[in-house]
């Protein structure tokens, strides 16, 4: 259809691809508000995706984060690519917002437009960070971004799914923080392809690399020659110390992953979950709009009664909000 | 059906409504592990089911839960009413089993059938708490439990999900944990219907009560008659103080439920979401079906290399996933 958004979406998406700030920004807040034009927003983007490189970035509070982030960016631009940035904040779906101002965290690149930096909320969508963060990857790597930044905090199931979304996950960690056993506990074993010590000029940096490289020890699986053995680097981010270092990790593990095939297997999933988390969206909005929402509140006040079981209900109305009934 | 499987659902069942702990027990592991005989479950439980009364209970870690949760029972069990416990563990899709010991938790009730205890780990199954946790609330309702109450940490979304589940949600603080101004932040004003201050033989309980007392007057709509305020009850679980404070607390919002309508808005609430969470699972289980998995690889591949869009391979998926596909 060539309405009059269809033709709204195209302007912004060429506005976008030419290096307008304002229009990657207004795509990515179409991302946030789950705007219906979202689907020709995709359609008019996918033949320019596919190319930029998806760094994800997690560790707990303090570790160090956007103090990373920025001289990661600062040490990408050095290279000459344009690099986007999105801090997702999942701890609160009350929040709507995001906890830290772009005006803050913008301040060092503030008049270069090859850097874009967003916070975003991740509002309680259906499966956290799988359904906003992925399009918002995608609006970036359309509009030309070499490199994608995703920084979030290292809080429940939030790391995994940043793994899930990145090429490569940076796992951030400081000098006595309590973090040695706290990874071990929160199995960021499974998601850290690069461990980066940050603060390293404090007491006690050399015993949390000792402490990762036990646990890495454990881990039996890294005498396995085909498996990525996460490096330790080690850095003071506010001092821009050791940046290089990490960013020659990244490299490193990118050089593996396209030798061995794995970044094709990780796009693959990462796209997979992002159509399946869609899918489900759309399942969910129709279910909703049943017969004016009435029909899931009717087959609930049964359930409610006893009179019906929640899987006879789950049937009725998938039965009733057929594939014929897509948007 | 009456198929072999169907029969041993209508025993278990059956068992589990004379008062079998080792049939209820059954029950919740085939709701933990999604077994595809929780169908059958669910119709031959429905009959029984809505006479429960749901009490949730969440707070930070070191606030006192599973104390106050056992000195709750003990009062529930007082009153002469079989009491069931559900422990969720949200905090990380690893575990796969449950932080806290049964077997530990178990201990003061060990020889009591009038009283069930199990910790649930929340498996990153889709929507979290959603999927699971309803259906074992359905259970030990079904099997005749006059109370259930669900304990978990109050962190990230748990909180919220815990309070959409309960019919009275108790928060736990404690005094001098910082808790005043986390909870404004958290925005746990939002779903208690109790508040209580644990450990309140320590210093600082007063002022506790002082910053929630602060809070609610500045949440405006508390002015508003039709509203719930909620108490605030001062407890010292681990010597059995207050409890019967917060079980008056209790039965007051009960009282207030029943008389508004308010009951059975938050029971179909809870319904719909349960009807939702199996129904989206459902679809999410047809997707990964189709063509033996490989539908969704095939179309992934192709928005990996930005042929085709996310939102067109969605569109396909739920064409193909149509409700005939149906288990």
């Amino acid at each position: 259809m060539a309405s009059r958004r269809g033709a709204d979406v195209g302007t912004l998406v060429a506005q976008a691809r030419e290096g307008s700030p304002r229009a990657v920004a207004r795509l990515v807040t179409m991302v946030e508000d789950a705007n219906p034009a979202l689907r020709e927003v995709a359609a008019t983007l996918a033949p320019h995706t596919g190319h930029a490189y998806v760094v994800g970035l997690t560790g707990s509070p303090g570790v160090g984060k956007s103090t990373s982030t920025n001289a990661l960016v600062g040490a990408v631009r050095a290279r000459g690519l344009r690099v986007g940035v999105l801090a997702v904040d999942p701890s609160s779906p009350f929040s709507g917002g995001a906890l830290l101002g772009d005006r803050v965290r913008m301040q060092d690149h503030a008049t270069d437009s090859g850097v874009f930096i967003r916070s975003m909320a991740s509002r309680g969508h259906l499966g956290g960070l799988s359904w906003g963060t992925p399009q918002a990857i995608r609006v970036l790597d359309g509009a030309g971004f070499d490199v994608v930044l995703v920084e979030t905090v290292g809080v429940g199931q939030a790391e995994i799914e940043i793994a899930s979304l990145a090429d490569t996950t940076l796992v951030l960690l400081a000098p006595g923080m309590g973090d040695g056993i706290q990874a071990a506990k929160a199995g960021i074993l499974e998601v850290a392809d690069v461990f980066v010590v940050n603060k390293a000029d404090r007491d006690g940096a050399q015993s949390t690399v000792r402490d990762l490289q036990g646990m890495l020890g454990l881990a039996g699986h890294y005498a396995d020659a085909d498996r990525w053995r996460p490096p330790i680097v080690k850095s003071v981010a506010a001092r821009n110390e050791g940046i290089d270092d990490v960013l020659a990790a990244i490299d490193a593990h990118r050089a593996w992953l396209e030798r061995t095939g794995g970044l094709r297997v990780r796009r693959r999933e990462r796209a997979a979950r992002e159509v399946e988390a869609i899918a489900l969206e759309a399942v969910r909005a129709r279910i909703g709009d049943l017969r004016g929402g009435a029909a899931l509140d009717t087959l609930a006040d049964q359930v409610a009664d006893g009179k019906l079981d929640p899987y006879g209900a789950a049937d009725t109305l998938l039965r009733e909000a057929g594939p014929e009934a897509s948007a």
